[in-house]
């Protein structure tokens, strides 16, 4: 969908749909009879990391989500879900408000409704409520792996006593704490499907739905002065390590929000990267500041205001900082939306930001960050630099975890731009290899990228890259699922041979 | 320590306690060399399921923790520490308060302070505050695969650019977002690291340590009639997914206070289990109810404030429930150790209870339940009707995770009495064997039973298993390291030989 290359390189030479969990065990199978690379996708919405395309071009796409999207479970009790690979944040999310389980059970979910459940969670994409760290909140796999052969993780390797052994395993019913608890007896494997379609395809997952936690409030908080991301950093760490702020909060730039009302000639007609000055101008505009922070506040009004109240004189240090509720900026789109997405109601304008070039589209670049001023500082410097080196504005957010943060560049070009598509290519290169020399690596990539990203996480001669391929190899021998993906090569590939061209 | 078959059955035949990571990589190298098992303990006081002890006769034991106990980090910013295998729950709390960080980070400490933090996280082992499940607060591991070679994961993949070249790997300074960020990039690997030895040995690991809450409550409500155990979990289950109980509380039997509190001879003279009568005669004594639910409130007072008046008035509904703090009870000791351990002050009294008999010692049953009324009831019923067949007390504790619990059923018998030992060995068997039937599932156990239990996660022919031995296999092809633990073998081993009898 946003092709970085040109638009005929990531393609499948054909896509499988399988209709239930038989169908994928039957395809693994002939993949490795024939020997034929496949590629998994859920939904095929991680847009940004590459969407439904395949990294070894002429890969079999195996489409898991057009045919297997129910949602088989939702458990009030237990406040968990399985679903399907095709269940989409929007469908579980509507599911609960169609059963009036909604003031029960919150679903977290990412920027866009429109993604998989299960893929953004094996993907470990994030969220924006304390359930944001989506593969955390995971519980409980059914998986294929490469030899066609049915595995439950957890407690789900414990069969139920009522399960009909006449059934096929995948339809056999499942042991009752599945969804209760990951870790079963002996190793915990959940993690080594993440990330890499190593060595499975997962057919189910579960996942651990908040409970409304009884009373909700979402702010902005306006930060004028560009250099005052270096203390609003500093206040935020301790306050989020300490759980005042009790979720999954972000830091944005203006210019994503600014993106998000409206296309960049909204706001000027010059074809260099904006300036300050602009930038100024621009937040001046939209009443925001250069970098806004998106909270929320959960739980009954004493708990609210106990947390509201620390939050607020803490950031009242930051000179010119100013507090909204939503409804003191009914304007502001960007609030409205995020006011929904931190309380688990999926929207499906927060990408509009793409827009801000014509034929937009773009590429994410994204460093882990320590939650530190100057980590902060140094990452939005660098980021901002190379960005303008190149043409682009910079567009970015951190989001702030536990004790990390995912700083996410939104490299926006116009993919009907050859030269724009290869300066953006460049500029993500580029930003690889600044951040390694500083230590920041990136969670997760676009296609043309892994290998490179992989590259830098290569201490003591790539061991864990070494470990990585052994399982590989000892659990898909010939190398059909998913090769390359995360830069993790089969054996049976030569991995320089497929070695991605910076133009 | 506490052995269940002869004394000289689970015995090493030599212990080795490397000074360092180098001489780790060594004794794996010269054990792949003449293939020897190795079997790696770090402090060896998993007291309850085999200690230091061997699966494998004549293994060589590696004595983890003797000489590498060093706490090669304390981040106050980063709320995180990095230990080595022989760091004590005592030691990183010590050192907490020696460096006066003890009014700003906690530790989460399990019912002992003495046993490694390490080697229990990788047990996944739990405690009792906000951070009680271990695993999931451990950050990036270090680790020595079978062949010798050394890996960081996660974060700890991507060098640090100040790091020096010339130093061994173990020694070059690591990632700054090591202890920050779990996943890193790729597959996540850390699980195949837990309670198996599976395919490597940890010898550095981060942990995340709990910040100052702002504020702290411990407090105990004694619940008078067994019958109330069904209302007690059903009024638990939505406060804790809710979050309104902020850590693990525990629901302990009164016989389970009762032992830290005196032998059974200061209770009673009766040779045969304890009756409805008797008991409750002990409760009335101690001023206790049957059963017994203590927990902690976390933060500033009106956080606490709102959290207490929801739990007073929700466990008010259960006859006779009486509320305490512990100033309104100095003499229950339970109640003052537990107000401790809730604040991560590690104790070295709660094991008292294990001289409840003489020559006392204990075997851990622990099935994971259903945080249901339904579930803890019918699993009190049969845990206390077979302890009781074999004449044994019922002593146990439910112990209350995010969605799950896990049902610690402490065995007590005397270790000299060759009788009663066979007796403990007997029950433990026919309690796994009843539990799965049922389909519940035991989350760690001693040597004895391991191969029982990985038996019972057995569904679709034993699939999960085969992931495991696969795994194994490939990184362990002499299967050296800790062969039969938790029920996997290497291929060089044929299980049906090492089999154990039940007397």
């Amino acid at each position: 969908m946003f092709h970085v290359l040109d638009e005929d390189y990531f393609v499948s030479s054909a896509v499988v749909a399988p209709r239930n969990v038989q169908d994928v065990q039957a395809i693994m199978r002939l993949c490795n009879d024939f020997e034929i690379p496949l590629w998994p996708f859920s939904v095929g919405r991680n847009v940004g990391y590459g969407g439904a395309a395949p990294r070894v071009p002429g890969s079999v796409g195996l489409d898991m989500g057009k045919n297997m999207a129910r949602i088989l479970e939702v458990n009030v009790d237990g406040a968990y879900a399985l679903v399907e690979p095709g269940v989409t944040f929007q469908d579980l999310h509507e599911f609960l408000v169609k059963e009036n389980l909604r003031d029960r059970l919150w679903v977290d979910v990412p920027d866009l409704g429109g993604g998989s459940v299960l893929g953004n969670a094996i993907e470990r994409g994030v969220g924006y409520t304390p359930y944001g760290d989506h593969w955390m909140m995971h519980c409980g796999l059914e998986v294929v792996l490469p030899d066609g052969t049915l595995v439950r993780t957890g407690m789900g390797a414990l069969p139920n006593p009522a399960a009909d052994p006449g059934l096929p395993p995948h339809e056999q019913q499942s042991n009752p704490a599945w969804q209760l608890f990951n870790y079963g007896f002996g190793p915990y494997n959940d993690g080594i499907f993440t990330q890499s379609s190593l060595v499975g395809v997962v057919v189910k997952m579960g996942i651990w739905l908040m409970t409304n936690p009884g009373g909700y409030q979402s702010y902005l908080i306006t930060i004028p002065h560009d250099e005052s991301l270096h203390q609003a950093v500093e206040i935020i760490r301790p306050l989020r390590v300490g759980m005042v702020l009790q979720n999954v909060p972000t830091i944005r730039h203006v210019l994503l929000d600014a993106a998000v009302m409206g296309t960049r000639k909204k706001y000027s007609n010059s074809e260099k990267p904006l300036t300050d000055k602009e930038i100024d101008g621009i937040a001046a505009e939209l009443g925001l500041g250069r970098w806004n922070f998106y909270g929320a506040l959960y739980g009954p009004p004493p708990v609210r205001e106990a947390m509201w109240s620390v939050i607020k004189s803490s950031f009242s240090q930051i000179p010119g900082a100013k507090f909204y509720f939503p409804e003191d900026m009914p304007q502001n789109k960007v609030l409205q939306i995020r006011d929904k997405t931190l309380q688990g109601i999926p929207s499906m304008d927060e990408l509009k930001w793409v827009d801000w070039l014509p034929n937009g589209a773009h590429l994410f670049f994204s460093p882990i960050a320590k939650v530190s001023g100057d980590d902060a500082v140094a990452q939005y410097q660098l980021t901002r630099r190379r960005s303008e080196e190149f043409g682009f504005d910079f567009i970015g957010t951190f989001v702030i975890g536990m004790r990390e943060m995912h700083h996410i560049v939104c490299i926006v070009f116009n993919r009907k731009d050859h030269d724009q598509r290869q300066k953006a290519h460049r500029l993500i290169h580029t930003l690889i290899e600044d951040a390694a020399k500083r230590g920041w690596g990136e969670y997760r990539t676009h296609l043309a990228l892994m290998d490179q990203i992989a590259g830098t996480y290569n201490f003591n001669n790539n061991s864990l890259m070494k470990l990585n391929e052994t399982i590989k190899n000892a659990l898909d021998p010939k190398g059909i699922l998913a090769p390359g993906k995360n830069g993790i090569w089969p054996n049976s590939y030569d991995k320089e041979s497929w070695k991605i061209d910076i133009p």
